[in-house]
């Protein structure tokens, strides 16, 4: 039996991801779920984030999923271990992947990376124990970014409301000099313009993007299931296709679903 | 038997109306409900904010609640009727104190109405309606300001980045010169010293100080139930606890309590 992929985020960030893997694996067949009855999931607290997050995996399962893709730092950063101890199939967050990457590219320089995510993410340090494992003598700092969702959610990706949050929270680090700069919660690569700008000659690591790449070191397109990409959400649907081909730069109005999450 | 007033909204916001609640009923009890494992609800389905308003009410009835205040625009305007139906206790919502106040307002002067809510409260059209049932005369424009409600629970109530969505939503009204302003979200009242410096000549209406006038109204102090104001939260009591106080004035740091809303 082929494998069919399941992303998950609790709303749009993880169409990152999901943009990335129609690149990698065209004409291939995953199914999205968006919890946009509960978004965002970045201010709550670990317990709520795995019920949520296990609830989210379960309905995917339901579904047909043989592999699932936690396409949400927050997520990431609080859950994975959970997921992977209620579940028996392979379970890939974003941020083994995107430490990898950055890891790679700060022993090169001059060894900082810098990770930006919600305040669930920097709280759990998810991130600086994965870069610490695979290279101790790395210096990570990590910076929550609350407000970078909500702009993204309301199509707020550029201008001068990008400009003044990615100033606010970033001028500190402006002097750190970070080699890797994590954008550590899927929602944020919306704004890599602005924060690209302003930081200068840090490169930006996409953890969508590395999520995506880690799922192609899994499987092949040979072995994964053939058809169209399912759309599920948890509430408003409308508004979700709506962005959705903003954000997958493709039509994806067509039959996004919505179901009740707090049923699996 | 005396009555005990239970107050919710999915956040910070209804405090406003909770600190109101205070100053006209001193050393009452009131018990509220912060549903912060599911904020925002201003950009859920009508469905969605139902179902959430029926588990709330039907937590705070569970503790005692003889009196209901909805100090959540978005519920007042979408699930009103729903509570209603389902509950036999009173039931007063946001919309139709405030749009009582504004109307009075407007009908003395140039019969101009603003409504600032959440994209579901101005969807609803419900402070339309009420508007149009008191005074058919008068002229009502409302506009969805979906940022405000993540400025004010990030703790953004003034400086640049709330000036800066106050003009982004609000200078299309400018001309429009508008007798009275309904803050038509309980969250909205901690932006006010943005939004009156931006309107000039506008009364602000305060729609969970106008809640908590109608309590004064269907009931007094000497038939409210003493003691302690309780606090509960869906999700994350530590947060809510440190910000309570600031809305409240006062220290409310103790026993906030975390539940599990969805088994209401």
């Amino acid at each position: 039996m082929k494998n069919t992929v399941g992303i998950f985020d609790s709303g749009l960030g993880g169409l990152t991801a999901a943009y990335e893997f129609e690149n990698l694996f065209a004409g291939k067949k995953y199914i999205y779920f968006g919890d946009t009855a509960r978004v965002p999931y970045g201010s709550k607290s670990k317990d709520t984030i795995c019920r949520y997050a296990l609830q989210d995996t379960g309905f995917l399962i339901s579904k047909g999923a043989s592999l699932i893709v936690a396409a949400c730092g927050t997520v990431s950063a609080n859950a994975i271990e959970a997921l992977r101890q209620r579940f028996s199939v392979p379970v890939i967050g974003v941020v083994e992947p995107a430490a990898e990457k950055a890891a790679r590219i700060a022993a090169a320089g001059g060894g900082r990376v810098l990770v930006l995510g919600t305040e669930a993410t920097v709280k759990s340090g998810a991130y600086e124990k994965a870069i610490s494992a695979i290279d101790s003598s790395l210096c990570v700092k990590s910076v929550p970014c609350p407000m970078f969702v909500p702009l993204v959610e309301n199509g707020y990706t550029e201008g001068a409301a990008a400009e003044l949050f990615v100033r606010e929270y970033l001028s500190p680090y402006l002097s750190y000099g970070a080699d890797a700069v994590i954008l550590g919660c899927t929602h944020y690569p919306h704004l890599s313009g602005v924060i690209g700008a302003f930081l200068g000659g840090s490169v930006l690591v996409n953890s969508g993007r590395e999520a995506a790449e880690a799922v192609s070191r899994l499987i092949t397109a040979d072995n994964a299931a053939d058809g169209k990409a399912e759309f599920y959400v948890s509430d408003a649907p409308e508004s979700f296709a709506r962005l959705a081909g903003v954000f997958l730069k493709r039509d994806a109005t067509e039959g996004v679903k919505c179901i009740d999450i707090e049923s699996y």
